[in-house]
């Protein structure tokens, strides 16, 4: 169950930070093939750099399925080895959407097959596209409520929709005891007050430091205390020099802000 | 190029239906292995039997990637197979939504390794996570407009997000020629004159009748004489006793509601 081992990992590993195994071949350097079976050397390479320094691992599927059923079997080596060496939860960042029995079907592939802890979804269609997920045993969702991207302004920041997304989730979450949790971006700090007067203890799944501009002082001001909290680094991490000495520090200074 | 295939293909096989590939080996009958061997075999079958009556084909990836990767295998080799065998345009209903360099390793997953001729998308993100799908050549995109699903009602249809939807989508098939369609519910056809209203001849991607309830007569009334329409049938089709049956049977019966 991703609510607790989440806990246990971020006590263990005194880490809030998560690292987004985005493993994008155009971006490795020659150690690596750009292949499908370099993804799977790449991934190891950071996860043993790593782990000690988070409390869990956040794969992307896009840059799998970017090179056909090869990525895909990538990822399932990639799930297996983490699950194998560390216990440190999984989240496929996946972001599906989709209506009862094709949502019934992305959560067989992600928590019957591929078994990971958590998986994003989106919440365009309605809440009941949530149900399928959080039905079956074992399984927990990272909403999209407030995203880091500029586009945020478009839909989710109009008539304060992902506001609305959050507490109609967090009403979900309480009746399904912890199976839910959401996005919110750091880089819309300003709304994260109003975020944690609504979201009762859910976690939140933090992206946007880093590459895309989130500052993390401005985003704990925003947090204001709120201890439920995975923050995502991806490229920060995975493509630095040093991704052991980035990880250790980027949790160093998580720690700080958290005032540890 | 999605747009020139499927008018090229409504005419020749005067036809507006589309079959959904939603290839559930939960539903196979015992002629089919219940994996993805299995899958392969069933959509070769199905496409034998509907070819003629349809104006393009739309696998659900979500009955793929249940299966690991050799699912996705399995769905490799049916677009092939279609390929190969037919000019009909292929649709991934995949509903992807994520930003920049994630939404273009999705593009590049679909419309580089798969070569499909359109895929769904879901615009929760905002405009931008369009950009990196229409960028590209010979692409197209269905983006979520208002979906055939009760959960409509929670987020899309609240302040007529589906309307700004569907403006914002508009202008930019305007900029970009013909490279966007919508998806239109056919449950929710008292919305759909509205929607031809603020569509521009956009193609609409209709799912919903059948299964999900949508009537055909309600519809065609909604869409008074709109004529740009691709209407999905999955189940209803490819899991009835006789799918070329039930293919000519749809195809005539909305010939008849399109006036022909």
């Amino acid at each position: 169950m991703f609510y607790e081992k989440y806990l246990k990992m971020r006590e263990k590993n005194n880490s809030v930070l998560i690292v987004g195994l985005d493993s994008d071949t155009n971006k490795f350097n020659s150690k690596f093939s750009k292949d499908a079976i370099g993804i799977f050397e790449f991934n190891k390479y950071i996860i043993e750099q790593t782990n000690e320094y988070v409390c869990g691992y956040k794969p992307n599927i896009a840059f799998y399925e970017k090179h056909g059923y090869k990525g895909i079997q990538a990822l399932e080596k990639t799930v297996e080895y983490i699950k194998k060496y560390t216990e440190l939860p999984i989240i496929i960042d996946a972001k599906r959407g989709d209506i009862g029995n094709t949502a019934a079907a992305y959560a067989e592939a992600f928590f019957k097959y591929l078994k990971v802890d958590s998986i994003t979804i989106n919440p365009y269609m309605g809440m009941e596209t949530i149900n399928p997920y959080i039905e079956l045993e074992n399984s927990h969702v990272f909403v999209l409520g407030l995203t880091s991207n500029k586009g945020a302004k478009d839909f989710e920041l109009e008539n304060d929709l992902y506001l609305k997304v959050i507490k109609n989730v967090n009403e979900y979450n309480k009746k399904f005891k912890d199976k839910i949790g959401i996005v919110v971006g750091a880089t819309n700090d300003e709304h994260i007050e109003k975020i944690t007067k609504n979201s009762g203890n859910m976690v939140y799944l933090i992206p946007g430091i880093g590459a895309q501009g989130g500052s993390i002082e401005k985003l704990f001001k925003g947090l204001n205390g709120y201890k439920n909290i995975v923050i995502n680094s991806s490229r920060g991490i995975i493509f630095s020099e040093d991704p052991k000495k980035s990880a250790k520090e980027l949790k160093e200074n998580l720690n700080k802000a958290r005032g540890l």
